[in-house]
């Protein structure tokens, strides 16, 4: 295997290990920090590099220090606040351009590497959306439209893959919900992802790619006609 | 148009504003900020805010201070850092693959909006391409050939795939260049890029499609026989 560059300063391997606490879940969202004298030992460093470390990720916003307080993790990664810096100076076209890279790719790999459990979690949604669609409950559908796409991601194995689609579906979340109630406002589709989850459940790439591609093209042709003046933001 | 959330804070705003000034090119990668008090004028802001701002961005990796001289650019975002940090933590497939989905996206856009000098740009870089196969120099066809790719993913018109795509390549490139160099150690390719420009120039997405994933199960098929041990690195 190549061996990637690693001239990182102590500081840097800080902030690294301290993204990894968050990112395993060790230290969630909200969660107050260990007290100082606590993280010298258990990440054995000084003490001096430590508050470099912390002053680091509070700038970057996935630390926040209150004073006379203590210091709690207000966000998932550096990585998710800087897309989520991004997404804000681009147009909704270009970013949903990016997360639909990332999501026609994710489909072809589901379906080479998709588990039993991934298919039942599918179906679940499925099924929610199914249930949510009967009852004209647009803000629930959204919830588990969401989920569903969010899962067929993950199944594709790839970490990094999944990460940035759902730091882009996060910075997206406001303008994701108001699209989707938007363009299903006069009719919550039924069964709008059978093609696509029977081909990963076919361990079908190619079809799979298909499906998302058709998905795509109705999304974007929604987002033409919602909101036609979205060319005019491009840069 | 949707409006995107902004609650930012003020240091928020001086960051994306000197974010901004270093994408546009107006600040380039290694130059000396003006001081202080020009930049507490032209942006706006009291000295602290300033401050602030330009210390997160240290921090960010994006700026650098030099004690008695002064603070230069040293890298062209937050956001390239934060990608750097998150590919160094990633396996080269999950990397790849990343970089892949982008990029089939963008074959497809280019084949939308490509111009004119976009085309001329494509067959500059491959008859680059072609000319160092033929003198066997591999160094120069790699440079040409993520120069090509780099073209045709700007040609999509889509400015944070762009972005996105770059980053990746950048935080891959010593890997890169290994594994190209090693890829292609005994046959230096002539033409393979063929079908996938003129499936842009005739405005052909779907063509334009098949020939990246033509292109990236080449690359895959390599990766795996050259470092089959590549999947006992995933988490």
């Amino acid at each position: 295997m190549l061996k990637k560059t690693t001239r990182l300063t102590l500081v840097d391997q800080v902030i690294l290990q301290i993204e990894a606490l968050i990112e395993s879940g060790k230290w969630p969202v909200g969660k107050k920090i260990p007290a100082e004298p606590e993280l010298v030992a258990e990440l054995n460093v000084s003490r001096n590099t430590l508050r470099e470390g912390i002053k680091a990720l509070c700038h970057a916003g996935v630390l926040y220090t209150k004073q006379g307080d203590g210091t709690y993790v207000c966000s998932s990664s550096t990585l998710g606040v800087a897309i989520q810096r991004r997404v804000q100076r681009s147009s909704l076209l270009d970013t949903l351009e990016v997360r639909h890279a990332l999501e026609l790719e994710a489909a072809r790999l589901s379906a080479e590497r998709r588990t039993e459990a991934d298919i039942a979690r599918f179906k679940y949604c499925q099924e929610r959306c199914n249930y949510y669609a009967e009852a004209d409950d647009i803000e629930q559908f959204v919830v588990f439209d969401i989920q569903l796409h969010q899962a067929i991601v993950e199944s594709s194995g790839n970490r990094m893959l999944f990460d940035l689609y759902a730091h882009i579906t996060e910075a997206l979340q406001e303008s994701n919900t108001a699209f989707l109630t938007k363009s299903f406002a006069n009719h919550l589709p039924r069964d709008n992802h059978q093609d696509l989850i029977e081909a990963i459940i076919a361990q079908n790439p190619e079809e799979a790619g298909k499906a998302v591609q058709l998905l795509i093209d109705g999304l974007k042709s929604s987002v033409d006609e919602l909101w036609p003046q979205h060319e005019a933001e491009r840069s």
